[in-house]
């Protein structure tokens, strides 16, 4: 590789994404399945080594801006949350120690909720590079994902944010629970119908759950139904009991996966205006926009 | 031992219990942990035997009433479920096959319900014996577990029952969740924090989920509350959901366990008139009664 300006990196529990940046574009892209949960803290450099050292020009610094778990407590360094309500980024940034003179790596803070208690990293970037691209937008935004979030933002602040354990419940009842003897594919039906019931009784999901094994034995309910049904209910439960933070708004949609597509249908069911909106450009514009924040307060002023 | 009438066991998915029966009283008792769950057909008999072989005479054949998983279609024999509303215990047996002359091995049949679909396979015996401790009884009766159980009694019959998944939910949620990381012990307060949160805003679940993790983040939240906070949490949200059973009713909670005293415990919180039972007691005299209409349908009307 010729030459870049700076390296973005996405680095959450179970992912490590790199791009390499000249003149504001992706001129190069790696990832790798190290993420957090299998690093410990001496490993960190190398992990991202490993990536990127063929990129690094030999007698300079270049700076590298990250945002994720890798910025916890367990991470590389630990980059203290902000508290809403705030701009989804500060100014300031936490500097990871490296051995190679070649790094320069800054990590970039999540956000805390103290009441009810709540935190994010990585969604915050994401947040603000949606904002970044979509300046001056009101209204709340969506992230599906293992631990989906519901952030509602108003004049260029996160006002409040809610997470969801849906995707992970979803994960531990498939492999881990009775319904683990009949699950298996998908069938489009069988979500609708888990939708429906999960919207309208949200406060009926650890009964309907056993209803669905009782099922499978009396009327030998198909394992992609049942599949399907569970995923319906969780998120349609989801969708119910986040209606104080999509009622009245326009809700964004953070997302092209399956995954995102199933929250859609779940708010267009109930008429919300929803758009959709691809999540490596929203990380990438809002790891943009952490770098021209850091470069602005580290370079002072000399005029 | 020198004598015994017939043996009473309750075997279920992860326990086998049996009782030698004489004269209408216990007169041995012994237990295993060879539940249904991990035993392949041709295992069964030896594994009672295992048990029984000294109390059985030589000479005779011994009945045998058993109840639980034994009776499903992985089990022993399958036993066909009966439907709702009915007694609680029919007048048909499974027998199941034995090689062993001294052993006449019966299965009582669970419970379904088609609209919505559940099952109970040896609840059904504790509620009929339940109601042969106290004939006449009309009301609720719960059944605390890891499936947990309401059941509608009027006129002797089970008119309706619902299970939640709870018990099973708490288990996969501290055993394979982000929550695992900090659950350990158990805090009495945050088991009322709990109730009190899952009681009043059930949908919330999912949600609330999270935010246990998140106040273990944030407030250093003790492992200890958490674990009970979430217990609260999870029963909370059944008993909320159960109202249709309970409300103007008499409940019935059948258990000793400390789980079923904490079932009472949110049950009470609605002053619901709430009485306690012991499992056991019921069991037999579930299985005494199955034996009783047995023995009625076995030996013909001689006069």
């Amino acid at each position: 590789m010729n030459s870049l300006d700076w390296i973005a990196v996405d680095w959450g529990t179970s992912h490590l994404r790199v791009w390499a940046i000249l003149d504001g574009r992706v001129v190069a892209h790696a990832q790798s399945d190290r993420g957090m949960g299998i690093l410990s803290r001496p490993q960190y450099e190398q992990a991202l080594l490993d990536l990127v050292h063929d990129w690094l020009p030999d007698a300079d610094t270049t700076l590298v801006v990250a945002c994720g778990m890798i910025g916890s407590r367990q991470g590389w360094v630990e980059a203290p949350y902000r508290a809403v309500p705030c701009m989804p980024q500060g100014t300031t940034l936490a500097h990871a120690p490296t051995v190679d003179k070649r790094l320069n790596v800054v990590v970039i803070s999540g956000l805390k909720q103290s009441m009810p208690a709540d935190v994010m990293r990585g969604e915050e970037t994401q947040i603000a590079g949606f904002l970044a691209l979509n300046p001056g937008w009101d209204g709340v935004i969506c992230l599906p994902g293992t631990h989906s979030k519901w952030v509602h933002i108003s004049a260029d602040e996160v006002v409040s944010f809610q997470t969801y354990l849906t995707g992970e419940l979803f994960q531990i009842l498939s492999d881990h629970s009775i319904l683990r003897h009949g699950m298996a594919g998908w069938d489009e039906a069988g979500f609708a119908d888990g939708l429906a019931q999960g919207l309208e009784r949200p406060e009926r999901l650890s009964s309907r759950l056993f209803s669905l094994r009782a099922e499978g034995l009396l009327n030998d309910l198909a394992p992609a139904t049942a599949r399907a049904r569970l995923s319906g209910m969780l998120i349609g439960a989801e969708v119910a009991a986040a209606k104080p933070y999509w009622l009245g708004q326009r809700v964004a949609v953070l997302g092209d996966s399956a995954l995102a597509d199933l929250y859609a249908r779940a708010l267009a069911s109930f008429s919300v205006p929803v758009t959709r909106h691809d999540v490596a450009d929203a990380t990438l514009a809002g790891l943009s926009a952490a770098r021209a924040a850091y470069l602005k307060q580290d370079q002072p002023c000399e005029n």
